[in-house]
């Protein structure tokens, strides 16, 4: 009997015969021969039947055997360098597992919106493949870097006990006899956690009932968010920008095969270069005004003036120094300005976005206190928070990365739901 | 300006000056000495204050440094044969950054309810920070098991469309005008993605609200869940088999400082060799009957006869062969036999308890449809998941692993709740 192998490994088995064990992606019929696309879930891969190299009863299979039909496909490993792969099988013998149902998924383009209706089947196509494939080396990619770097991970908790930061965009749950809230990042757990392990970082869901239908929401999306003792802003934009550099340059050395599948303009990838620049806000204005963007001092910048700004930069661009009105309450104020805080956001090239928020944090409990009363937060909601600061209080800084919005900008995805496995939308909750 | 470095590479600046910041875990005076047990995150390391080493200024800070407060410590690397890590520091100056309050959990023993009010801080204390150490290896060695086996990571999704299990564990959320339930497994997802992929595992947090306050509970918890295709019930328990090996052989070899500082018995976890054992049902109930256990076929294992059964046993133990009626609808019937399913669970030594549960799944559409019927489940919510049985259904297992049972198992704790950073059980959701 051959052996049983992942379609990925055939290149190792060349001139020897195989067991593959998958599905029929599609089949080419041409009089004594026929062309089997198999996949199995590791690799697509072109098996060639000739009449006369199987029986009858296989060669006739061409008209029984329908797409998405499961199969255990025994054959010889042939070079064939007009494949993709430069491999292809020679088949000896196939079994059918089960014969499917007319397939829901030509072919051929579908809407977006009926596909996701058939996001388990849709995950079987090309393209989707692709992007989960790539979508599972940038988490390991990110978790080896913060694990190389001295960083622990420290999960954040889903539930959370208030809406102290009196959100509109929490999820609410019944939690036994009272109310709990699902979280919307893990930053001040992990503000408390680094100062019992020094660099941390939290990598899961995060949840944000916002009622917007744009192509960069979902209400259930993944972030990794580090945390630094004894890091200045400085300390974090150098890291942040290491960070990315760092996913860019293993997606253009892990995924290329994934990228080609997509058609992803891989030039734009290989043009990301560090040092990236870094602007203040007061500097983003300025290259706003130029475009006659007509926007005043303290107002936040939306999806087109991002992208405005990051038109002038083949690498993300990094914007500091925010107007202090426009940003959370636990950043740090520029101590050479009080009207500023030392916040950050890193915007994608080519339209995708923000991809990171961070900020040192503010250390001075009294600072925060006055913020707390200011921004008429609930005090007693962050007592175990302002111990932080009551307990050998130290500068730190941290930001959050978006997965999805970071694989879509790798893999020049239109809109991030496709860079989920399951994209939860205010619309969609389905399968 | 001496080198700032993080603690636990103190063994490499050996005879040199360096730099420390972190904060104080311990004070001891003793006339013209002082020690000072410092912490950074990294390590716990003495610093050696003698005075004629220091100016009178530094010297004096012994009666102003309080536990907690934050330092910067400068000082020579010194051999220490009688310290846990070999070194110590000798210092030179000190630079005081906060002056903590006094701070309320001393090095002497309080409860655990009070420390887990105190969470934010008691992970500063030793034995939390070997466990969070622990937990991020085992996190990490997980990922590292199934990447370096053709799985490919498919994150499943928080919210789910409806009770279609119709339990009354689920935690129920208002999403916008409809209501959605929180993940309790995400197995189902998983059959679909590696009709897709192969071989898959999820990794993430599932949400029970189970009514109970006994020591294995969590509301929140993590679970690693590998799905394979092709896969039978046999191979499922090789692939548990050889994970639980490999994460228990990664945490002796990596994580035996944490084992120390915990007082872990290592024989324990020494002791466990592969194949672990594996009985059936039927088995395990002659075992517990010659323990004088009442209990009838079809009966299902509380944790007292769980721990019955694994005290036979240095290794965990898998206990497969199921009466069908204990399982879930999923599971696929012994083809021998169809009063049993192809269901297994693994019990962890030492009374902690089943760390495993999986099975084969049954891919045959009409057993699944009749299987929906007689349990009155609503066929309309599983439609997408009878699609894996319509379009190219094939044979596929798969198991799932308690995070925080698995550490609990390795740390030897008493209660899963000190295994997780941020514990959520039916009564407690603070910090």
């Amino acid at each position: 009997m051959a052996d049983y192998i992942l379609a990925k490994y055939i290149s190792k088995h060349l001139n020897k015969e195989v067991t593959l064990k998958g599905w029929i992606y599609n089949i080419r019929k041409s009089g004594k021969i026929w062309f089997l696309i198999f996949r199995d879930g590791t690799e697509f891969i072109q098996c060639v039947v000739l009449k006369n190299e199987v029986t009858e009863k296989i060669f006739d299979l061409k008209s029984t055997l329908t797409q998405e039909s499961s199969i255990s496909v025994t054959g010889i490993v042939q070079e064939a360098p007009r494949q993709d792969i430069g491999y292809e099988l020679l088949v000896k013998d196939i079994e059918v597992i089960h014969i499917a149902e007319e397939y829901p998924i030509a072919l051929k383009d579908h809407g977006v919106d009926f596909l996701m209706d058939k996001r388990h089947l849709w995950l079987r196509s090309k393209a989707p493949f692709a992007i989960m494939k790539i979508r599972a080396e940038i988490e390991q990619a990110s978790r080896d870097f913060f694990n190389e770097r001295d960083f622990t991970l420290v999960d954040s908790p889903m539930f959370t006990p208030n809406a102290a930061e009196g959100s509109t965009t929490l999820f609410e749950t019944k939690y036994f006899d009272r109310k709990a809230y699902l979280t919307q990042s893990g930053q001040l757990y992990s503000e408390a956690a680094v100062m019992a392990l020094n660099r941390t970082y939290c990598f899961g869901p995060c949840f944000r009932a916002e009622k917007s239908k744009t192509r960069r929401h979902l209400t259930e999306f993944w972030m990794i968010e580090p945390e630094m003792a004894f890091f200045d802003i400085h300390d974090d934009m150098d890291l942040a920008e290491e960070f990315v550099n760092y996913l860019i340059q293993h997606a253009l050395k892990n995924c290329r095969r994934e990228l080609e599948i997509l058609g992803r303009d891989i030039s734009k990838l290989e043009g990301v270069k560090t040092p990236f620049p870094r602007i203040t806000y007061d500097e983003a204005l300025e290259i706003l005004r130029e475009k006659d963007y007509k926007i005043e001092w303290g107002e936040d910048f939306g999806a087109p003036q991002e992208t405005a700004i990051a038109e002038e930069f083949d690498s993300p661009v990094m914007i500091w120094r925010w107007p202090a009105t426009l940003k959370a309450f636990y950043m740090k104020r520029d101590p050479e300005d009080e009207r500023y805080v030392l916040g950050v956001d890193m915007i994608a090239p080519e339209g995708h976005g923000e991809i990171i928020g961070g900020s040192q944090r503010e250390e001075d409990i009294n600072v925060l206190l006055k913020r707390i009363e200011k921004e008429k937060l609930p005090k007693e909601d962050f007592e175990w928070f302002l111990d932080i600061r009551r307990y050998g209080s130290v500068p730190h800084s941290g930001f959050g990365l978006g997965l999805e919005r970071t694989i879509g900008w790798i893999c020049g995805t239109h809109h991030i739901r496709e860079c989920i496995p399951w994209p939860r939308t205010m619309v969609r909750l389905k399968p």
